[in-house]
């Protein structure tokens, strides 16, 4: 049976979170009613859970369907459905094994934060106002010692049972179009990470941690250690991998 | 009496325009019961008056106050009053006989076209989607015929007795960001006019029309001529020009 794989993005300021909850708004509900209403699929597997409030440019979510569909077709019933708030960026068949979530091999965010003494409203929705200035350059010192396989659990919302190590790629703290923007690739993310590694950085910002208390707070692996969780409307999930397609590239 | 003078940024989505009316939000409603709670003030003087759903970065208000105010003081309190969606970018003194609106001699307005097969959540507020390619270079030929003084009839609202005489100091398209950005200053705007003109700039990027089309249409003096009205969401106020204050820069 033919899978597929959406690229989607979306604006999360609405919704309580990707995942389906009863009685209020998510993305999932949204997204699998229209893909419903086409396909008559039921369900779908997604690449990363996020959390109320947080936005996509970069979301993959996967199903599987009886009958080969017309994807451009299927893209523009979705886009006519699912209104401003989300955009079907593509529709394309993958492998019969591709699976959205399990398949994955990294995940990329990226965080916005707004360092001046007044909110900008433009930009109110999709970036954390910190109106203290901010020591960037530390910020970027701290966030480096996360890079590597570490045991996430100062950082992670507690999960009993699940393991909280993880491989994270790449992350940085750097200017960028008025913002300071914290980019971080991983192979996977636990419950709040980002949003706790942004909520350090700040302190460390405004010089009230040193850079290593990253590390610090990291190697204690107890999450009555991490300063708190920065909000969710700075933090967009960016882009997920996947490994290249069986026999891409192959010469045979 | 000291007067003052306000810089104003908003998001315009929520609000119907900058005037007071009765019964639904706008800009001056809320603004001025921020005032009015600092300071009493009840009458302020705005340099646009941006229609529903038009957003400001650089927005000017004026009011005079029988005491002299504390302007950080007065900044901070309208800020924490008015919440994420209007910001209170500075208050400062200003000349006795200074007015937002008489004494500007010039207004500049962008306006924001996300061309792409796909619309984009995250931009959705703050620019209109046209899925159709533009040529850009068109659009730009094109509206370079409305710099000058001209009577703008054709793109502005009807108004009966009220002249339609404006000076248009300079109108561009160009690539920003991702988007096509139309900046244009005047040294005032009729009502509809950056809309009317971003309307039909965009028919001469379908090539519908050819850029002469511009001309053709502005000369006709003849709203019945325009092609449309492009939605308010993509346009945005940017800033508001003064002469400067009397003395400033004098040898005496």
């Amino acid at each position: 049976m033919p899978t597929y794989r959406i690229e989607l993005a979306y604006d999360g300021t609405g919704f309580h979170g990707y995942a389906r909850q009863d009685n209020v708004p998510t993305i999932q509900a949204a997204l699998e009613a229209a893909l419903f209403r086409r396909t008559g699929v039921v369900e779908t597997s997604v690449a990363g859970r996020t959390d109320r409030g947080v936005h996509a440019t970069g979301q993959v979510v996967s199903f599987t369907v009886a009958d080969p569909i017309d994807e451009d077709r299927l893209r523009q019933s979705l886009n006519r459905q699912l209104g401003p708030v989300i955009a079907v960026n593509a529709v394309v068949e993958a492998g019969d094994d591709f699976h959205a979530r399990f398949s994955a091999v990294g995940r990329r965010y990226r965080y916005l934060i707004l360092n001046q003494p007044v909110h900008d409203p433009l930009a109110a929705r999709t970036s954390w106002h910190v109106a203290e200035p901010l020591d960037l350059e530390a910020m970027d010192r701290g966030v480096g010692y996360v890079v590597g396989a570490h045991d996430f659990a100062s950082f992670c919302k507690k999960a009993p049972g699940r393991s909280t190590i993880r491989e994270v790629s790449e992350a940085t703290w750097a200017p960028a179009g008025g913002f300071f923007e914290l980019s971080i690739g991983a192979n996977a993310f636990c419950h709040h990470m980002v949003r706790s590694i942004v909520s350090t950085s700040v302190e460390i910002g405004r010089r009230r941690l040193r850079p290593e208390a990253m590390r610090d707070i990291l190697e204690a692996r107890d999450r009555t250690r991490a300063t708190g969780t920065a909000p969710a409307r700075g933090l967009t999930l960016v882009s997920v991998d996947y490994p290249p397609a069986p026999g891409a590239g192959d010469v045979t």
